[in-house]
C-alpha cells in the first residue's frame, strides 16, 4: 500500500523517550514519562505537543521564547547554547529531527491498491498491481504505471507514457503522450508535462506550426509544484535530473535540459534549448532568454533575467544579468540619481560661468 | 436553488420606469413606457437597449458620445451635470445601479440541486440536498459540502475539506484534503489550493522534502481567479481574509497570512509567510520576498518586489522597493543618464585641463 | 478520421528520391536508392536518418559539422554554399521542407470519431459525427462541436459554447459557457477560456462584483499554450484574431482585442480593455497596463511593460516603455552609475575647492 500525508487515522500518542529513538536523537528529560501527541510551532504549541527548534540562526531570540512556551518539549540541535527550560531531544541534524517528529504525528495518507471503478485505463495499458488510480483518471493506450504510483483523481496519463514506481500524481495533472517520469516523482495538481514546444515559422500567410514529436523526462525525485508547464521538446527531449525541485507556476520550454538537485522556484520561465547545469538556484520571477547555459552551482537571484550564458558558481542578478554585488551598488546608486543630475547641473553651469571672460 | 449568470432563459424585456424602481433610481422620461430589453457600452448600445455613465470621470466627452448613442436610455450618477439627450435612470451609486440592471438583463445560470449521475461522491461525504455537484466531479471521503454550494464539471473535492454555504467551484477546480472555504466564494477553473508548500533541507545527498500538514483556508466572499495556486501551510494554515478578490495566476506561497478586502491582481507572486493586513492592493505582476508584513491599506504598484516591511497607508512600487513617487522620479531620471554621462565626461575634461598649469 | 501528430503506428521508411518530392525539393545523390527512415539535428542523427539544415545563419560552421554527421542525408536550402557532403534535398523555404519531413516521420495521432462510452454529453448539445469526444469530457446543453474537432480526455466544453471545425483541445482545457473557438484551433492542458474577468466595485463594506456576462471568441487558426487564461468580457467580447498564437501561461483579462498573427510568448500578462493590432509580438513576461493600444507590427521585448499606446511598427522595451535602442543604451550607462557618482563627487570637491578664495 502506497503511503502519503494526511492519513484520516486518529491523532498519534508517543513518549518523548520514544520519539527521540525513532528520530535518532538523544532525550534529556525527567524519569517519567513525558507524552506527546502533536507537533508545533514555538508560539503555536499547546500543553502536549512538542516544538522544534531547527536551526542556529536567532537562537537566543528563540530560547528566549522557548522560556514562555506552552508547549511540553522541544527538539534542538545538539551543539544549542543557552538554557533549555524544557525536555528535549537534541539532534545533530535538528531540521531531519523535526521533519521525522512531522512524519510521526501526520502519517502520509494511504491509497488502497487498485483502479477506481470510475476510472478509464486503456485496455494495452500496464498497471502494476500495487499501484492506485484514482476515480475519473484516464490512462490511456499503451500507458505504463509502475508499481506504488499513485494517479489520483481525474489524472490524465497519455499513450505510452511512463510513470515511475512510487510516483504520486496529484488530482488534475496531464501527462502528454509518450512522456516518462521517473521513481517517487511527486507532481502537483494541474500541471502538464508534455504540451507542445511553441515553434512556428514564417510563411506569407502567417506562423506555420512546426510539429512538437519530442518528449519530456523527468528524472528520479523530482517535485513540480501546482500548474508547472513543461513543453515537449520538438525533437528529442525537454529533461529535469534527479531530485530537481520545481515551484509553482513555472514553465519550462521546448528542449531544455535542467540538471540534477536544481531549485527553481515560483513564476520562473525558462526559454527554448536553455541549459541548466546541476545544483542551480533560480529565485522567484527568474526568465532567461533561450539557448543559454547556466553553470553548475549558480544562484541568480529573484526576478533576474539570464540574458548571456553564466558561469559555473556565480551569484548574479538583475536585468541584464550581472554580479549580483554589482547589481546591488548599481540599485543603491540609482537612488541618488535624481540628485545627481542636480549636482551636476549646478556643476556646469559653474563651470560654465568660470569658462566665461 | 443555486442561481448564478449566463442564465438559459430567453431575454427580458421592462419598462424604463419599472426597471429604475428595481435598480434603486429615480426615472426620468415621456409618459408613454419606454420598454428596455438589454444594456451595453454607449459606444455599442442599440435601440432598445439602455446604456449608462457609471463614473464622472471624462464626463463632457461621455455626454456627447450619448447624443450621437443609438440606446433608448441611460442610468447615470445623480449629480451629473450636462444636458443628457435621453430617457434617464439616475442613482445615488449609479454603478451598482448599472451592476443591478445588467443582473436583470444576464440572470445567473442556475444549477440544479443534486449530484449528477456521472459524478463521485464518497459514501463517507456529506453533501446539503442543495447543493449541485456537477458531472465528473470527485468529492472523497469526510467532505463537507455546504448548502447552496455548486461545484460545476470535474471539480475536485479532497478528504475532509469543506466547501461553505453557497460558494462556486468552476470546472477543473482542486481543492486538496483538509482545506476550508468560506460562504459565497468563487473559485475559476484551473485555481489549486492546498498543493504543498516548497519546503525542503539540504542533505549531503540533495534535497528532502520537509512534509507539508497544514491547510488552506478561506475567508467568505472570496474570489480566486482562473489558474490560481495557493499552497497548504507547513504546519497550521495559509489564509485568505474575508472579501478578499484574487485575480488568475496568481501564486501564494505556505504559510501567507492574506487579510480581508485585499485585491491582488493577475501574476503576483507572493512568497512564503508573507503577511499581508487588510485593504492591501497588489498590482500586477508583483513579487514578494518571503516573511514581510505589508501594512494595511498599503498599494504596491504594477511589477514592484517587495523586499523588506512597509509601512500601513504607504504606495510604494519598484525593486528595491520605494515610495512610487521616488520610483517614478528615478524612472525619469534614468532617460537623462546616458546624457549625464557624457556632460561629465566633459567636465572632467575640462576640470582636468584647467587643473593644469 | 481526425488526424494529430504521435501516431502509434509503426516507423516509416522512404527513399530520399521520394522523400523529395514529398516535401516539394530537388533532390541530389547517387543513383542507387538511399532509404531514410527517420530526422534528427546534425549533432544526432544517425545512419538511416535524415538531418536539416534549415536557415543560413551560421551556415559555414553547420556544413562543418554535416562533414562529420551520422546522417545519410540532408534537407538544405536551395541557395546553400560550401560543400556538403552527402545525399541532399535543396529546397527553396528549407524550414518547410523539414516539416514536411517530421510531418511525414512522426504522422499525427488519429482519433476515432465518436463519443468515448465515459464522456458526459449533454442531449441538447450538438456533436458532429466525424468529431471525437474523449474519456471523461464533459459537453453541456447547447453546446456545439463541430466536424472533426477533437475534445480529448477531461475537457470541458460550457453551455452554448461553439467549438470550430478541425479544433483539437487536449486534456483538461475548459471552454466556458457561451465561449466561441474558430476553426483549427490547438488548445493546450489546462488552458482556460471564460473565466470572469476581475471586475469589482468599491462599497462601505467593500468589493461588489460586477457580473461578467460577455465571451469570449477566438479566430480561425489560434493556438493557445498550457495553462493560459482568458477572461470573458464584461459586456461584448475578448477577442483573439486569426493565426495568433500564444505560449503557456499568458493571461488575458476582459475586453481585450488581439488582432491576427500575432505572437505573445510565454508568461506575458495583457490588462483589460487593451487593443493589440495585427502582427504585433510580445516576448516573453511582458505586462500590459490597461486601457492602452499597441500598433500593429511592434515588437515589445522581453519583460517590458507597456504603460501607453505604441506606435505601429515599434521596437519597444522597459519600463517605463521605451526605444529598445534607448533601453539598451541606459542599461549599459547604468553599469557606469556608481562610478559616476564618484567622479562627480570628486568634480564636486574640485569645483568647491577652487570656488573658495
Amino acid at each position: 500500500m502506497s503511503t502519503f500525508h494526511h492519513s484520516d487515522s486518529g491523532p498519534r500518542v508517543i513518549s518523548l523517550e520514544e520519539l527521540a529513538r525513532l528520530i535518532g536523537g538523544r532525550f534529556f528529560g525527567p524519569v517519567e514519562p513525558v507524552m506527546i501527541s502533536g507537533i508545533a510551532p514555538i508560539a503555536l504549541a499547546q500543553p502536549g505537543q512538542i516544538t522544534f527548534l531547527s536551526d542556529l540562526k536567532n537562537v537566543q531570540k528563540h530560547v528566549l521564547e522557548l522560556q514562555v512556551s506552552r508547549a511540553s518539549a522541544v527538539i534542538a540541535p545538539e551543539n544549542i547554547e543557552g538554557d533549555i527550560p524544557l525536555p528535549k531531544i537534541l539532534c545533530a541534524n535538528a531540521y531531519a529531527g523535526f521533519v521525522g517528529a512531522l512524519n510521526f504525528f501526520h502519517p502520509e495518507r494511504r491509497f488502497p491498491p487498485g483502479i477506481h471503478p470510475t476510472a478509464f485505463v486503456h485496455e494495452e495499458a500496464v498497471v502494476h498491481a500495487s499501484a492506485s488510480i484514482g476515480p475519473m483518471a484516464v490512462v490511456e493506450k499503451g500507458a505504463r504505471i509502475e508499481a506504488g504510483v499513485v494517479l489520483e483523481a481525474q489524472v490524465f496519463v497519455g499513450q505510452k507514457a511512463r510513470i515511475g514506481e512510487g510516483s504520486r500524481l496529484h488530482p488534475h495533472v496531464t501527462v502528454g503522450d509518450h512522456c516518462e517520469i521517473g521513481k517517487r516523482a511527486i507532481i502537483h495538481s494541474g500541471a502538464v508535462l508534455g504540451s507542445d514546444g511553441f515553434g512556428f515559422y514564417r510563411t506569407r500567410e502567417g506562423h506555420e506550426k512546426v510539429p512538437q514529436v519530442g518528449i519530456v523526462e523527468l528524472g528520479d525525485d523530482v517535485e513540480l509544484g501546482a500548474n508547472v508547464t513543461i513543453d515537449r521538446a520538438t525533437m528529442g527531449k525537454t529533461c529535469v535530473g534527479n531530485g530537481t525541485k520545481i515551484d509553482n507556476m513555472v514553465h519550462i520550454a521546448h528542449n531544455c535540459q535542467i540538471g540534477r538537485r536544481c531549485i527553481i522556484v515560483a513564476q520562473v520561465g525558462i526559454s527554448g534549448s536553455t541549459i541548466i547545469e546541476d545544483d542551480v538556484t533560480l529565485a522567484g520571477q527568474v526568465g532567461t532568454v533561450g539557448h543559454v547555459r547556466i553553470g553548475k552551482g549558480t544562484t541568480v537571484a529573484a526576478r533576474g533575467v539570464v540574458t548571456q550564458d553564466v558561469e559555473p558558481n556565480s551569484f548574479v542578478s538583475g536585468f541584464p544579468l550581472k554580479p549580483h554585488s554589482e547589481e546591488k551598488r548599481i540599485m543603491a546608486a540609482l537612488r541618488k540619481l535624481p540628485d545627481l543630475i542636480k549636482t551636476v547641473r549646478e556643476l556646469k553651469e559653474l563651470c560654465d560661468k568660470k569658462g566665461k571672460p
